[in-house]
Protein backbone atom coordinates (compact mmCIF):
# COMPACT_ATOMS: atom_id res chain seq x y z
CA UNK A 1 0.00 0.00 0.00
CA UNK A 2 1.15 3.49 -0.79
CA UNK A 3 1.51 6.23 1.56
CA UNK A 4 2.23 9.36 1.11
CA UNK A 5 5.24 10.64 3.10
CA UNK A 6 3.09 13.16 5.21
CA UNK A 7 0.30 10.00 5.87
CA UNK A 8 3.45 8.34 7.30
CA UNK A 9 4.34 10.91 9.19
CA UNK A 10 0.91 10.89 10.83
CA UNK A 11 0.76 7.32 11.08
CA UNK A 12 4.23 7.54 13.30
CA UNK A 13 2.76 10.61 15.34
CA UNK A 14 -0.72 8.33 15.99
CA UNK A 15 1.29 5.01 16.46
CA UNK A 16 4.20 6.16 18.54
CA UNK A 17 4.73 9.40 20.93
CA UNK A 18 5.34 11.90 18.57
CA UNK A 19 4.71 14.58 21.09
CA UNK A 20 7.25 17.39 20.39
CA UNK A 21 9.15 19.37 23.32
CA UNK A 22 10.51 22.86 22.83
CA UNK A 23 13.32 22.29 21.90
CA UNK A 24 12.22 20.16 18.73
CA UNK A 25 9.59 23.11 17.98
CA UNK A 26 12.41 25.47 18.00
CA UNK A 27 14.48 23.68 15.76
CA UNK A 28 11.21 23.34 13.07
CA UNK A 29 10.74 27.38 13.35
CA UNK A 30 14.86 27.79 12.85
CA UNK A 31 14.74 26.03 9.49
CA UNK A 32 11.22 27.85 8.43
CA UNK A 33 12.69 31.12 9.30
CA UNK A 34 15.69 30.41 7.14
CA UNK A 35 13.43 29.54 4.28
CA UNK A 36 11.07 32.33 4.70
CA UNK A 37 14.19 34.88 4.90
CA UNK A 38 15.54 32.92 1.27
CA UNK A 39 12.37 34.76 -0.09
CA UNK A 40 11.98 37.89 1.92
CA UNK A 41 9.58 40.16 -0.31
CA UNK A 42 12.04 42.70 0.44
CA UNK A 43 14.64 41.14 -1.59
CA UNK A 44 12.07 40.78 -4.87
CA UNK A 45 11.60 44.06 -5.29
CA UNK A 46 13.57 47.37 -6.49
CA UNK A 47 11.97 50.99 -6.65
CA UNK A 48 13.90 53.21 -8.41
CA UNK A 49 13.52 57.09 -8.83
CA UNK A 50 14.62 58.87 -11.78
CA UNK A 51 14.99 62.61 -11.35
CA UNK A 52 17.52 63.77 -13.79
CA UNK A 53 17.22 64.45 -17.87
CA UNK A 54 20.31 64.17 -19.40
CA UNK A 55 21.32 61.60 -21.88
CA UNK A 56 23.99 60.57 -19.65
CA UNK A 57 21.45 59.71 -16.60
CA UNK A 58 18.74 58.40 -18.94
CA UNK A 59 21.27 55.50 -18.60
CA UNK A 60 21.62 54.43 -14.89
CA UNK A 61 17.92 53.77 -14.17
CA UNK A 62 17.47 52.16 -17.06
CA UNK A 63 19.71 49.70 -17.06
CA UNK A 64 19.28 48.76 -13.27
CA UNK A 65 15.61 48.61 -13.89
CA UNK A 66 16.11 46.09 -16.66
CA UNK A 67 18.43 44.13 -14.83
CA UNK A 68 16.97 44.01 -12.05
CA UNK A 69 14.04 42.63 -13.81
CA UNK A 70 15.50 40.12 -15.61
CA UNK A 71 16.58 38.84 -12.18
CA UNK A 72 13.48 37.88 -11.62
CA UNK A 73 12.96 41.17 -9.79
CA UNK A 74 9.82 42.80 -9.93
CA UNK A 75 11.03 46.85 -10.63
CA UNK A 76 9.29 49.81 -11.00
CA UNK A 77 10.71 53.32 -12.11
CA UNK A 78 9.33 56.45 -10.74
CA UNK A 79 10.20 59.35 -13.25
CA UNK A 80 9.63 62.61 -11.22
CA UNK A 81 11.97 66.45 -11.94
CA UNK A 82 13.91 66.22 -14.94
CA UNK A 83 13.73 62.73 -14.72
CA UNK A 84 10.29 62.91 -17.11
CA UNK A 85 12.16 63.62 -19.99
CA UNK A 86 13.53 60.59 -20.50
CA UNK A 87 9.67 59.22 -20.68
CA UNK A 88 8.61 61.73 -22.81
CA UNK A 89 7.54 61.46 -26.39
CA UNK A 90 9.98 63.63 -27.42
CA UNK A 91 13.15 62.10 -25.36
CA UNK A 92 15.57 61.86 -28.49
CA UNK A 93 15.78 65.37 -28.80
CA UNK A 94 15.32 66.27 -25.26
CA UNK A 95 18.20 64.23 -23.50
CA UNK A 96 21.02 65.87 -24.10
CA UNK A 97 24.59 65.52 -22.24
CA UNK A 98 26.46 69.02 -21.43
CA UNK A 99 30.02 69.19 -20.72
CA UNK A 100 29.87 72.59 -18.68
CA UNK A 101 30.06 71.78 -15.16
CA UNK A 102 31.11 68.38 -15.67
CA UNK A 103 34.89 67.65 -15.39
CA UNK A 104 34.25 64.14 -15.06
CA UNK A 105 33.07 63.87 -18.42
CA UNK A 106 35.69 62.02 -20.61
CA UNK A 107 36.31 64.48 -23.66
CA UNK A 108 38.79 63.85 -26.68
CA UNK A 109 40.91 66.53 -25.57
CA UNK A 110 40.71 68.83 -22.71
CA UNK A 111 38.86 72.16 -23.66
CA UNK A 112 38.22 74.74 -20.85
CA UNK A 113 35.11 75.99 -20.32
CA UNK A 114 34.68 79.14 -22.25
CA UNK A 115 35.09 77.36 -25.08
CA UNK A 116 32.44 74.40 -23.95
CA UNK A 117 30.22 77.57 -23.34
CA UNK A 118 30.33 78.39 -26.74
CA UNK A 119 26.78 78.47 -28.97
CA UNK A 120 26.72 74.67 -30.66
CA UNK A 121 29.16 72.85 -28.00
CA UNK A 122 26.01 71.26 -26.16
CA UNK A 123 25.16 69.51 -29.25
CA UNK A 124 28.89 68.17 -29.91
CA UNK A 125 29.10 66.63 -26.69
CA UNK A 126 25.73 64.92 -27.12
CA UNK A 127 26.97 63.31 -30.69
CA UNK A 128 29.85 62.54 -29.07
CA UNK A 129 28.90 60.44 -26.09
CA UNK A 130 26.17 58.99 -28.72
CA UNK A 131 28.26 58.18 -31.14
CA UNK A 132 30.78 56.54 -28.70
CA UNK A 133 28.20 54.15 -26.83
CA UNK A 134 27.46 53.33 -30.54
CA UNK A 135 30.86 52.20 -31.49
CA UNK A 136 30.54 50.36 -28.12
CA UNK A 137 27.71 48.74 -29.09
CA UNK A 138 25.97 50.38 -26.10
CA UNK A 139 22.44 49.85 -26.35
CA UNK A 140 20.63 52.89 -26.71
CA UNK A 141 17.85 54.52 -24.91
CA UNK A 142 15.28 53.57 -27.56
CA UNK A 143 16.52 49.88 -26.56
CA UNK A 144 16.33 50.05 -23.22
CA UNK A 145 13.33 51.62 -22.86
CA UNK A 146 11.34 48.98 -25.51
CA UNK A 147 13.47 45.85 -23.03
CA UNK A 148 11.59 47.52 -19.84
CA UNK A 149 8.14 47.28 -21.54
CA UNK A 150 8.76 43.87 -22.76
CA UNK A 151 10.38 43.09 -19.38
CA UNK A 152 7.08 44.70 -17.48
CA UNK A 153 9.45 47.20 -15.86
CA UNK A 154 6.40 49.85 -14.09
CA UNK A 155 6.87 53.20 -15.79
CA UNK A 156 5.34 55.82 -13.97
CA UNK A 157 5.59 59.49 -14.34
CA UNK A 158 5.24 61.96 -11.23
CA UNK A 159 1.70 63.62 -11.69
CA UNK A 160 2.88 66.52 -9.34
CA UNK A 161 6.07 67.45 -11.44
CA UNK A 162 3.78 66.65 -14.92
CA UNK A 163 1.29 69.33 -13.84
CA UNK A 164 4.29 71.74 -12.69
CA UNK A 165 6.26 71.83 -15.66
CA UNK A 166 2.79 71.68 -17.61
CA UNK A 167 2.87 68.68 -19.44
CA UNK A 168 0.13 66.46 -20.39
CA UNK A 169 -0.29 62.24 -20.44
CA UNK A 170 -0.44 62.35 -24.18
CA UNK A 171 3.22 64.29 -23.79
CA UNK A 172 4.55 60.40 -22.71
CA UNK A 173 5.35 57.36 -24.75
CA UNK A 174 2.93 53.87 -24.37
CA UNK A 175 2.78 52.16 -21.32
CA UNK A 176 3.89 55.12 -18.92
CA UNK A 177 1.07 54.95 -15.91
CA UNK A 178 1.16 58.19 -13.79
CA UNK A 179 1.19 58.23 -9.86
CA UNK A 180 2.19 60.36 -7.39
CA UNK A 181 4.93 60.05 -4.72
CA UNK A 182 2.35 58.54 -1.85
CA UNK A 183 1.43 55.44 -4.46
CA UNK A 184 5.50 55.31 -5.04
CA UNK A 185 6.34 54.85 -1.49
CA UNK A 186 3.86 52.98 -0.14
CA UNK A 187 5.15 49.92 -2.78
CA UNK A 188 8.96 51.13 -2.31
CA UNK A 189 8.73 51.00 1.31
CA UNK A 190 8.60 47.26 0.66
CA UNK A 191 11.64 46.81 -1.22
CA UNK A 192 15.01 46.66 -0.26
CA UNK A 193 16.62 48.00 -3.17
CA UNK A 194 15.42 51.75 -3.56
CA UNK A 195 17.72 53.90 -5.24
CA UNK A 196 17.41 57.64 -6.28
CA UNK A 197 19.02 58.14 -9.48
CA UNK B 1 -14.29 31.20 37.95
CA UNK B 2 -12.49 33.06 35.68
CA UNK B 3 -10.63 31.46 33.03
CA UNK B 4 -8.15 33.57 30.75
CA UNK B 5 -8.41 32.18 27.41
CA UNK B 6 -4.91 30.91 27.27
CA UNK B 7 -5.69 28.99 30.05
CA UNK B 8 -8.87 27.50 28.29
CA UNK B 9 -6.66 26.64 25.73
CA UNK B 10 -4.67 24.89 27.79
CA UNK B 11 -7.74 23.09 29.72
CA UNK B 12 -8.42 21.98 26.09
CA UNK B 13 -5.55 20.98 25.65
CA UNK B 14 -5.54 18.10 28.57
CA UNK B 15 -8.74 16.94 28.00
CA UNK B 16 -8.50 16.66 24.15
CA UNK B 17 -5.40 14.89 22.21
CA UNK B 18 -3.84 18.32 21.79
CA UNK B 19 -0.86 16.83 20.29
CA UNK B 20 0.62 18.75 17.56
CA UNK B 21 2.89 16.95 15.18
CA UNK B 22 5.60 18.33 13.01
CA UNK B 23 3.84 19.67 10.33
CA UNK B 24 1.02 21.07 12.73
CA UNK B 25 4.21 22.76 14.02
CA UNK B 26 4.87 24.10 10.49
CA UNK B 27 1.33 25.49 9.68
CA UNK B 28 1.72 27.53 13.00
CA UNK B 29 5.17 28.90 12.45
CA UNK B 30 4.29 29.95 8.81
CA UNK B 31 0.81 31.83 9.84
CA UNK B 32 3.32 33.45 12.70
CA UNK B 33 5.73 34.62 9.88
CA UNK B 34 3.40 35.91 7.66
CA UNK B 35 2.02 38.49 10.65
CA UNK B 36 5.47 39.17 11.54
CA UNK B 37 6.24 40.10 7.74
CA UNK B 38 3.70 42.48 7.39
CA UNK B 39 5.05 44.47 10.40
CA UNK B 40 8.56 44.46 9.04
CA UNK B 41 10.51 46.92 11.01
CA UNK B 42 12.45 47.57 7.90
CA UNK B 43 9.06 49.17 6.38
CA UNK B 44 8.58 51.47 9.17
CA UNK B 45 11.06 53.75 8.53
CA UNK B 46 12.61 56.06 5.85
CA UNK B 47 16.09 57.10 5.92
CA UNK B 48 17.21 60.22 3.41
CA UNK B 49 20.49 62.19 2.64
CA UNK B 50 20.07 65.56 1.14
CA UNK B 51 23.25 66.29 -0.63
CA UNK B 52 22.39 69.52 -2.70
CA UNK B 53 22.07 72.45 -2.41
CA UNK B 54 20.52 74.25 -5.04
CA UNK B 55 16.20 75.55 -5.32
CA UNK B 56 15.21 72.24 -7.25
CA UNK B 57 16.89 69.49 -5.91
CA UNK B 58 15.77 70.98 -2.41
CA UNK B 59 12.53 69.73 -2.85
CA UNK B 60 12.92 66.23 -3.58
CA UNK B 61 14.16 65.09 -0.41
CA UNK B 62 11.43 67.17 1.75
CA UNK B 63 8.34 65.84 -0.35
CA UNK B 64 9.72 62.46 -0.18
CA UNK B 65 10.34 62.19 3.52
CA UNK B 66 7.02 64.99 4.20
CA UNK B 67 5.57 61.71 2.18
CA UNK B 68 6.59 59.11 3.60
CA UNK B 69 5.54 60.73 7.36
CA UNK B 70 2.29 61.10 6.50
CA UNK B 71 2.38 57.44 5.10
CA UNK B 72 3.19 56.58 9.02
CA UNK B 73 6.51 55.93 8.78
CA UNK B 74 9.61 57.17 11.30
CA UNK B 75 11.08 59.52 8.69
CA UNK B 76 14.35 61.72 8.97
CA UNK B 77 16.72 63.43 6.17
CA UNK B 78 20.69 63.67 6.79
CA UNK B 79 21.84 67.03 5.81
CA UNK B 80 25.67 66.71 4.35
CA UNK B 81 27.93 68.26 1.61
CA UNK B 82 25.74 71.22 0.14
CA UNK B 83 22.69 69.76 1.53
CA UNK B 84 23.45 71.74 4.27
CA UNK B 85 22.07 74.71 2.72
CA UNK B 86 18.10 73.56 2.84
CA UNK B 87 18.23 73.75 6.30
CA UNK B 88 20.76 76.79 6.82
CA UNK B 89 18.54 79.91 8.13
CA UNK B 90 19.43 81.82 5.32
CA UNK B 91 18.41 79.28 2.54
CA UNK B 92 15.65 81.38 0.67
CA UNK B 93 18.99 83.97 -0.02
CA UNK B 94 21.59 80.05 -0.58
CA UNK B 95 18.86 77.48 -2.71
CA UNK B 96 19.60 78.95 -6.44
CA UNK B 97 19.21 77.31 -9.38
CA UNK B 98 21.81 77.60 -11.98
CA UNK B 99 20.95 76.31 -16.03
CA UNK B 100 23.99 76.51 -16.44
CA UNK B 101 25.11 72.70 -17.42
CA UNK B 102 21.64 71.69 -16.93
CA UNK B 103 20.12 70.55 -20.40
CA UNK B 104 17.48 69.49 -18.66
CA UNK B 105 15.93 72.32 -17.00
CA UNK B 106 12.84 73.84 -18.90
CA UNK B 107 13.84 77.37 -20.56
CA UNK B 108 10.94 79.51 -22.24
CA UNK B 109 13.03 79.38 -24.72
CA UNK B 110 16.20 77.32 -25.55
CA UNK B 111 19.13 79.47 -24.80
CA UNK B 112 22.68 78.77 -25.87
CA UNK B 113 24.99 78.22 -22.96
CA UNK B 114 27.13 81.06 -23.34
CA UNK B 115 24.00 83.10 -22.84
CA UNK B 116 23.58 81.26 -19.87
CA UNK B 117 26.73 82.06 -18.28
CA UNK B 118 26.18 85.87 -18.25
CA UNK B 119 26.19 87.71 -15.47
CA UNK B 120 22.55 87.72 -14.11
CA UNK B 121 21.20 85.14 -15.85
CA UNK B 122 21.71 82.45 -12.46
CA UNK B 123 18.83 84.93 -10.45
CA UNK B 124 16.61 84.92 -13.21
CA UNK B 125 16.63 80.74 -13.93
CA UNK B 126 15.66 80.98 -9.70
CA UNK B 127 12.97 83.54 -10.07
CA UNK B 128 11.67 81.30 -13.46
CA UNK B 129 11.42 78.16 -11.46
CA UNK B 130 10.28 80.06 -8.44
CA UNK B 131 7.09 82.27 -10.67
CA UNK B 132 6.49 78.56 -12.18
CA UNK B 133 6.22 76.63 -9.17
CA UNK B 134 4.01 79.48 -7.27
CA UNK B 135 1.97 79.76 -10.64
CA UNK B 136 1.29 75.86 -10.50
CA UNK B 137 0.45 75.55 -6.33
CA UNK B 138 3.70 73.24 -5.55
CA UNK B 139 4.53 74.67 -2.10
CA UNK B 140 7.23 76.70 -0.70
CA UNK B 141 10.57 75.49 0.49
CA UNK B 142 9.17 77.11 4.07
CA UNK B 143 6.04 75.28 3.64
CA UNK B 144 7.74 71.60 3.46
CA UNK B 145 10.13 72.78 6.21
CA UNK B 146 7.12 73.36 8.49
CA UNK B 147 5.34 70.67 7.34
CA UNK B 148 8.84 68.21 8.01
CA UNK B 149 8.59 69.84 11.71
CA UNK B 150 4.77 69.40 12.03
CA UNK B 151 5.23 65.70 11.13
CA UNK B 152 7.92 65.41 12.86
CA UNK B 153 10.55 64.27 10.27
CA UNK B 154 13.95 64.01 11.76
CA UNK B 155 16.33 66.71 10.64
CA UNK B 156 19.80 65.91 11.01
CA UNK B 157 22.95 68.25 9.79
CA UNK B 158 26.01 66.61 8.87
CA UNK B 159 28.28 67.28 11.83
CA UNK B 160 31.44 66.65 9.99
CA UNK B 161 30.90 68.91 6.76
CA UNK B 162 29.39 71.57 9.42
CA UNK B 163 32.75 71.59 10.12
CA UNK B 164 34.67 71.17 7.27
CA UNK B 165 32.35 74.36 6.26
CA UNK B 166 32.93 76.36 9.02
CA UNK B 167 29.01 76.58 10.07
CA UNK B 168 28.51 76.42 13.34
CA UNK B 169 25.37 75.19 15.12
CA UNK B 170 23.52 79.01 15.19
CA UNK B 171 23.19 79.27 11.57
CA UNK B 172 20.71 76.71 11.21
CA UNK B 173 17.30 76.45 11.36
CA UNK B 174 15.00 75.51 14.84
CA UNK B 175 14.31 71.80 15.44
CA UNK B 176 18.18 70.97 13.16
CA UNK B 177 20.00 68.04 15.25
CA UNK B 178 23.53 67.43 14.24
CA UNK B 179 25.03 64.07 14.39
CA UNK B 180 27.33 62.00 12.81
CA UNK B 181 27.09 59.91 9.43
CA UNK B 182 27.45 57.05 11.96
CA UNK B 183 24.96 57.40 14.16
CA UNK B 184 22.50 57.87 10.72
CA UNK B 185 24.15 54.90 9.41
CA UNK B 186 23.19 53.20 12.66
CA UNK B 187 19.49 54.03 12.28
CA UNK B 188 19.90 54.23 8.76
CA UNK B 189 20.44 50.41 7.89
CA UNK B 190 17.19 49.32 9.41
CA UNK B 191 15.21 51.16 7.02
CA UNK B 192 14.31 50.14 3.51
CA UNK B 193 14.06 52.97 2.20
CA UNK B 194 17.04 54.75 2.21
CA UNK B 195 17.98 57.48 -1.05
CA UNK B 196 20.92 59.59 -1.17
CA UNK B 197 19.74 62.51 -3.20
CA UNK C 1 24.28 1.95 22.35
CA UNK C 2 24.54 5.45 20.32
CA UNK C 3 21.41 7.22 20.22
CA UNK C 4 21.65 10.11 17.54
CA UNK C 5 20.46 13.99 19.32
CA UNK C 6 17.29 13.95 17.79
CA UNK C 7 16.35 10.65 19.07
CA UNK C 8 17.51 11.32 22.41
CA UNK C 9 15.22 14.34 22.23
CA UNK C 10 11.85 11.93 21.85
CA UNK C 11 12.98 9.97 24.38
CA UNK C 12 12.83 12.09 26.96
CA UNK C 13 9.51 14.00 25.35
CA UNK C 14 7.79 10.09 26.12
CA UNK C 15 9.02 10.21 29.95
CA UNK C 16 7.94 13.70 30.71
CA UNK C 17 4.81 15.28 29.87
CA UNK C 18 6.08 18.00 27.27
CA UNK C 19 2.83 18.08 25.25
CA UNK C 20 2.69 21.82 23.90
CA UNK C 21 -0.15 23.45 23.00
CA UNK C 22 -0.87 25.52 19.24
CA UNK C 23 -0.80 28.51 22.33
CA UNK C 24 2.28 27.44 23.97
CA UNK C 25 4.04 26.81 19.90
CA UNK C 26 2.99 30.26 18.92
CA UNK C 27 5.30 31.63 22.09
CA UNK C 28 7.88 29.88 20.87
CA UNK C 29 7.35 31.15 17.97
CA UNK C 30 7.60 34.76 18.41
CA UNK C 31 10.68 34.52 20.87
CA UNK C 32 12.65 32.96 17.74
CA UNK C 33 11.19 35.74 15.09
CA UNK C 34 12.13 38.63 17.13
CA UNK C 35 15.80 36.91 17.65
CA UNK C 36 15.98 36.24 13.90
CA UNK C 37 14.45 39.82 13.14
CA UNK C 38 17.56 41.37 15.50
CA UNK C 39 20.26 40.20 13.29
CA UNK C 40 18.23 40.17 10.05
CA UNK C 41 20.72 39.84 7.07
CA UNK C 42 19.38 42.84 5.70
CA UNK C 43 20.63 45.08 7.97
CA UNK C 44 23.94 43.65 8.20
CA UNK C 45 25.13 44.71 4.80
CA UNK C 46 25.53 48.30 2.37
CA UNK C 47 25.31 48.50 -1.29
CA UNK C 48 26.45 51.85 -2.88
CA UNK C 49 26.82 52.53 -6.16
CA UNK C 50 29.89 55.77 -7.19
CA UNK C 51 28.67 57.25 -10.13
CA UNK C 52 30.11 60.47 -10.18
CA UNK C 53 33.95 61.57 -11.03
CA UNK C 54 34.26 64.70 -9.86
CA UNK C 55 36.47 65.80 -6.33
CA UNK C 56 33.18 66.29 -4.33
CA UNK C 57 31.15 63.84 -5.07
CA UNK C 58 33.93 61.09 -4.84
CA UNK C 59 33.84 61.65 -0.76
CA UNK C 60 30.49 60.54 0.18
CA UNK C 61 30.53 56.87 -1.21
CA UNK C 62 33.76 56.38 0.47
CA UNK C 63 32.85 58.05 3.62
CA UNK C 64 29.45 56.22 4.07
CA UNK C 65 31.13 52.95 2.94
CA UNK C 66 33.55 53.11 5.42
CA UNK C 67 32.03 54.31 8.35
CA UNK C 68 28.79 51.51 7.13
CA UNK C 69 32.22 48.96 7.29
CA UNK C 70 33.62 50.20 10.60
CA UNK C 71 30.13 49.43 12.16
CA UNK C 72 30.60 45.82 11.42
CA UNK C 73 28.55 46.05 7.86
CA UNK C 74 29.79 44.77 5.03
CA UNK C 75 30.07 47.41 2.41
CA UNK C 76 30.67 47.63 -1.19
CA UNK C 77 30.90 50.26 -3.55
CA UNK C 78 30.10 49.96 -7.42
CA UNK C 79 31.67 52.16 -9.58
CA UNK C 80 30.18 53.58 -12.56
CA UNK C 81 30.05 55.90 -15.15
CA UNK C 82 32.17 58.91 -14.35
CA UNK C 83 32.40 57.11 -10.85
CA UNK C 84 35.27 55.05 -12.38
CA UNK C 85 37.49 57.89 -11.65
CA UNK C 86 37.77 57.31 -7.92
CA UNK C 87 39.20 54.17 -8.69
CA UNK C 88 41.35 54.89 -11.55
CA UNK C 89 44.79 54.75 -11.02
CA UNK C 90 45.21 58.37 -11.90
CA UNK C 91 42.55 59.66 -9.41
CA UNK C 92 44.08 62.29 -8.13
CA UNK C 93 44.29 64.09 -11.89
CA UNK C 94 41.03 63.11 -12.56
CA UNK C 95 38.87 64.01 -9.63
CA UNK C 96 38.52 67.84 -10.01
CA UNK C 97 35.29 70.44 -8.98
CA UNK C 98 34.09 71.93 -10.77
CA UNK C 99 32.79 75.76 -10.13
CA UNK C 100 30.23 76.45 -13.00
CA UNK C 101 26.70 75.36 -12.97
CA UNK C 102 26.90 74.64 -9.22
CA UNK C 103 25.44 77.33 -6.97
CA UNK C 104 25.69 75.60 -3.84
CA UNK C 105 29.73 75.48 -3.65
CA UNK C 106 30.56 77.54 -1.16
CA UNK C 107 32.89 80.41 -2.71
CA UNK C 108 34.80 82.83 -0.73
CA UNK C 109 33.43 85.54 -2.86
CA UNK C 110 30.23 85.76 -5.26
CA UNK C 111 31.38 85.27 -8.45
CA UNK C 112 29.39 85.87 -11.88
CA UNK C 113 29.08 82.13 -13.97
CA UNK C 114 31.13 83.54 -16.58
CA UNK C 115 34.27 84.51 -14.99
CA UNK C 116 33.86 81.05 -13.15
CA UNK C 117 33.88 79.59 -17.13
CA UNK C 118 37.17 81.76 -17.82
CA UNK C 119 39.78 79.33 -18.47
CA UNK C 120 41.76 78.04 -14.75
CA UNK C 121 39.05 78.44 -12.63
CA UNK C 122 37.90 74.65 -12.80
CA UNK C 123 41.81 74.37 -11.18
CA UNK C 124 41.16 76.99 -8.96
CA UNK C 125 38.14 75.77 -7.49
CA UNK C 126 39.75 72.38 -7.04
CA UNK C 127 42.70 73.54 -5.04
CA UNK C 128 40.48 75.87 -2.79
CA UNK C 129 38.33 72.55 -1.83
CA UNK C 130 41.19 70.62 -1.47
CA UNK C 131 43.19 73.04 0.75
CA UNK C 132 39.50 73.76 2.60
CA UNK C 133 39.26 70.25 3.64
CA UNK C 134 43.35 69.85 4.49
CA UNK C 135 42.92 73.25 7.00
CA UNK C 136 39.27 70.93 8.18
CA UNK C 137 41.71 68.21 8.52
CA UNK C 138 39.33 66.16 6.55
CA UNK C 139 40.82 63.40 5.22
CA UNK C 140 42.13 62.66 1.18
CA UNK C 141 40.82 60.54 -1.36
CA UNK C 142 44.22 58.46 -0.88
CA UNK C 143 43.79 57.93 2.77
CA UNK C 144 39.93 56.95 2.18
CA UNK C 145 41.03 54.09 -0.38
CA UNK C 146 43.18 52.94 1.89
CA UNK C 147 40.64 52.87 4.86
CA UNK C 148 38.21 51.16 2.36
CA UNK C 149 40.76 48.43 1.57
CA UNK C 150 41.63 48.23 5.09
CA UNK C 151 38.22 47.60 6.11
CA UNK C 152 37.87 45.10 3.13
CA UNK C 153 35.34 47.15 1.66
CA UNK C 154 34.40 45.88 -1.69
CA UNK C 155 35.89 47.99 -4.68
CA UNK C 156 34.00 46.64 -7.74
CA UNK C 157 34.45 48.55 -11.40
CA UNK C 158 31.66 48.59 -13.65
CA UNK C 159 32.90 46.28 -16.15
CA UNK C 160 30.36 47.82 -19.15
CA UNK C 161 31.12 51.18 -18.53
CA UNK C 162 34.75 50.59 -18.58
CA UNK C 163 34.28 48.92 -21.96
CA UNK C 164 32.28 52.06 -22.84
CA UNK C 165 34.88 54.19 -22.09
CA UNK C 166 37.93 52.31 -23.18
CA UNK C 167 39.46 51.86 -19.84
CA UNK C 168 41.53 48.79 -19.02
CA UNK C 169 41.81 46.60 -15.34
CA UNK C 170 45.18 47.59 -15.50
CA UNK C 171 44.11 51.59 -15.44
CA UNK C 172 42.71 50.81 -11.86
CA UNK C 173 44.19 50.95 -8.48
CA UNK C 174 45.42 47.93 -6.35
CA UNK C 175 42.14 46.10 -5.16
CA UNK C 176 39.65 46.91 -6.94
CA UNK C 177 37.30 43.66 -8.87
CA UNK C 178 35.49 43.78 -12.09
CA UNK C 179 31.45 43.00 -12.55
CA UNK C 180 28.55 43.52 -13.96
CA UNK C 181 25.26 45.41 -12.57
CA UNK C 182 23.56 42.03 -12.98
CA UNK C 183 25.97 40.35 -10.16
CA UNK C 184 25.83 43.57 -8.08
CA UNK C 185 22.38 43.44 -7.91
CA UNK C 186 22.24 40.00 -7.07
CA UNK C 187 23.79 41.30 -4.09
CA UNK C 188 22.33 44.81 -3.41
CA UNK C 189 18.68 43.27 -3.17
CA UNK C 190 19.52 41.44 -0.23
CA UNK C 191 20.49 45.00 1.59
CA UNK C 192 18.42 47.38 3.71
CA UNK C 193 21.19 50.10 2.83
CA UNK C 194 21.44 50.79 -0.66
CA UNK C 195 22.60 54.19 -1.93
CA UNK C 196 23.17 55.73 -5.68
CA UNK C 197 25.18 58.56 -4.86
Amino acid sequence: MYTSPRAKLVNVSTIGNPVLDEEAVRRIVRSEIEHADAKDPGTASAALIASKGTLDWAYPPLILATTAASLGMEASIFFTFYGLNIVHKDYDRLLKVSPLGNPAMPMPVPMPNLVLGLPGMGPIATKMMQSKFRRKNVTTIRELLDLARDLDVGLIACQMTMDAFGYKADDFIQGVRFGGAAAFLAKARKAHLTLFI
